[in-house]
């Protein structure tokens, strides 16, 4: 590595986005590589409302590998960031910065350390896929940094050893997550479906629900359900291959009511294998059966879905609207079920892309007091069966495109002259 | 029929038990005989704390058949009934009784009418199988009366098409439902496994919870979870069959550890596959998840089960103890962490065999509150977090016998006289 001492700091910034699993992932027959049972498919949340930025920077003058998350230094002895980096470096090319004067030959990369920082524009402990995101962007900024020739298809494989659902956050759109059949998971990785812009008329609201008990892993639960279930190899084998199949053509023929059909299902069979295991394991709660009843009375009384659900190990509900209009008419249903608590602002009980609230009619906390009982309702919700609080907030977004290089140096999250975290 | 008019009522009164699946009933291969697409194993309760009383008599001068529930006249026109009293009423015999000089020949029963009242012991409405003693009894209660040549398993067959799980309420301790081949359903019958003198140490508690929301009815339930689930078949064919063979085993072998095992995950997987249903059906809450993770906490910290937890269609828990001192500690542990409302006494909060109340070391509510953490529960829990009011009381029971005739004629529901409720 040659170059002025000031300059000799190389970084640089990206930033990913999280997804949601419309087919789920559930059960490893590798563990160490993390080679699923089953394919997955999954839709891109949009990274203006849910992402992670990452920057990746490399100096002859760090003398370890260190990482910071939303401003904390955390450790990175893990075997699954040792896995991401090992596989990196291994694929790392010579590296030539004429500006700044650098040339990193790709056999440097073994010796050389690295400074990461991270940071998720939401909760990290909100059970919202943040380590998809932050996998998958570790892996996507050290390629650029590192100058790898594979493609995110082939990135996504190296994420994969990383966090299993990461590697669906390579790609905008709609992405699934194949099997594969190679025991060195060669063949394990995805690809994309479709990009964000086939189906741009989706709209997606999250319920952040509370929770009272502490949740199980998502690592330790899917090794206990593929141990204790009875039904785990059949849903696997038998049940999600016709699923993937389907989800395709419903995803390739924007085919709302079979979309919203195989989600819904396949996200109730996912926890259903989770009851079957034993001793059994619950990320739903009260009120993500309620959500679900709410959907479910209202599809029914339309005929035809308007919205789909979907949980993953915790008892959020990411929710698809089939268009902006229903989103609104899901919002108006959502906050006349669970009204925010009293010393909770509208504006911080709606976070996202807050112009659904407008669509929706509700400018104040006296809108959602006035919202009438939907029609499928028979009666009225005396206001002490109304759930304030169950529920944290909603974040409203949409379907979002893939991981990008941010190149303003503004937004890098280390100090180009220092390498510490700004 | 001859005799005096004041003498010509004929009754008989009879107690039928209620049972607990521990290898679950789900699904059915024929909707109007009630014909299960598995094999299900019951223990039956002890019916000084849960049964029904039946008294059925025969006048000519009934001029209809009618019957009361908990004293209120019901009808009897549905379809479940109607089937139960044909099938009676076609194997019914000649009657004599010389006491009374009345003489019943078998034509005459398709003509006579019947009068019934039926009493549960318990709260109908609490979600504890009262359709399967009800029918049970009244099944048993009409053969006793017409003098019928079948046995209590050939008599199964009859109320099995009044209520499915009412088949097993014929017989005590442990009762097996066959669900037999043939289409006519004649060898879809109960028989008994072990008296209830095989197993007596096992304890029983029944915590009724208090739930929010209305039920599925289990009729409806499992009619859609057979046309929906993409489970339910592997389970009543791969799985249920195992199971079967292998919970005759753990009763044969009062094998408490393998019993234990196959109740809890038996039942767990009856609400998996209610989860795999769509719309997907939901019969535990948050409390019955919260018992659960109690149970299980406490079976994993002694090495080997103490207690089996099973759940039918509603949020009620039926645990059953391997003997009186895990029944007592099991006891101390539900109030811990689910301590009565302030406004409700303790006698009413535990009910049915209070002395393992005695046993637990609790006198009244000072005791409750005086409980300390179980040693398996690391942090106290902040009084906040118990859960005043999620139990409505608890039910203290053991396994017991099967149906009876009640000679006693104070015991008679109707009145000798004018056949009506007394």
């Amino acid at each position: 590595m040659v170059g002025e001492p000031e300059k000799q700091i190389l970084m640089v910034t990206a930033r990913t986005p999280t997804n949601i699993a419309v087919i789920k992932y559930w059960g490893k027959r590798d563990e160490t590589l993390i080679l699923p049972i089953n394919d997955s498919i999954s839709v891109t949340l949009d990274p203006n409302h849910l992402c992670t930025t990452t920057t990746v920077s490399v100096s002859p003058s760090f003398d370890q590998d260190r990482m910071w998350l939303n401003g904390k230094e955390i450790s990175l002895q893990g075997g699954r960031f040792q896995s991401c980096l090992r596989e990196i470096r291994a694929r790392a090319q010579d590296v030539e910065d004429k500006k700044k004067g650098v040339h990193i030959k790709k056999e440097d990369w073994q010796k050389l350390h690295l400074h990461i920082a991270s940071y998720n524009n939401f909760p990290t402990a909100a059970g919202l896929a943040s380590s998809a995101a932050g996998l998958a962007c570790l892996v996507f900024s050290l390629a650029k940094l590192m100058n790898l020739k594979e493609d995110n298809s082939q990135l996504s494989a190296i994420a994969r050893q990383g966090s299993g659902s990461a590697c669906r956050s390579l790609y905008g759109g709609f992405v699934k997550w194949v099997m594969g059949k190679e025991d060195n998971g060669s063949d394990s990785l995805a690809v994309q479906l479709a990009d964000e812009k086939h189906w741009d008329e989706l709209v997606i609201i999250i319920a952040v629900v509370s929770a009272r008990q502490k949740e199980t892993s998502s690592t330790s639960g899917m090794r206990d359900t593929v141990e204790t279930s009875a039904l785990i190899q059949h849903r696997a084998k038998e049940v999600v291959p016709k699923r993937v199949v389907q989800m395709e053509d419903a995803i390739q023929n924007r085919d709302f009511p079979s979309f919203a059909r195989l989600a819904c299902t396949d996200s109730n069979q996912f926890h259903a294998v989770c009851l079957d295991t034993y001793p059994p394991i619950f990320y739903m709660n009260d009120t993500s059966h309620r959500i679900i009843s709410c959907v479910e009375k209202w599809n029914r009384a339309e005929g035809t879905p308007q919205v789909a659900y979907t949980f993953d190990a915790g008892p959020n509900a990411v929710m698809i609207a089939r268009n902006r209009k229903t989103a609104a008419l899901l919002l108006q249903r959502l906050l006349y079920n669970f009204p925010p608590q009293s010393d909770t602002d509208l504006d911080s009980y709606i976070i996202g892309d807050k112009s659904i609230l407008k669509d929706a009619g509700i400018k104040d906390m006296k809108d959602v007091e006035a919202l009438a009982p939907p029609p499928e309702v028979k009666d009225n919700i005396s206001p002490t069966q109304k759930s304030k609080g169950d529920v944290s907030y909603f974040i409203c977004t949409r379907p979002g495109g893939g991981p990008v290089v941010l190149s303003d140096e503004t937004q890098a999250l280390l100090d180009p002259l220092t390498g510490l975290p700004k």
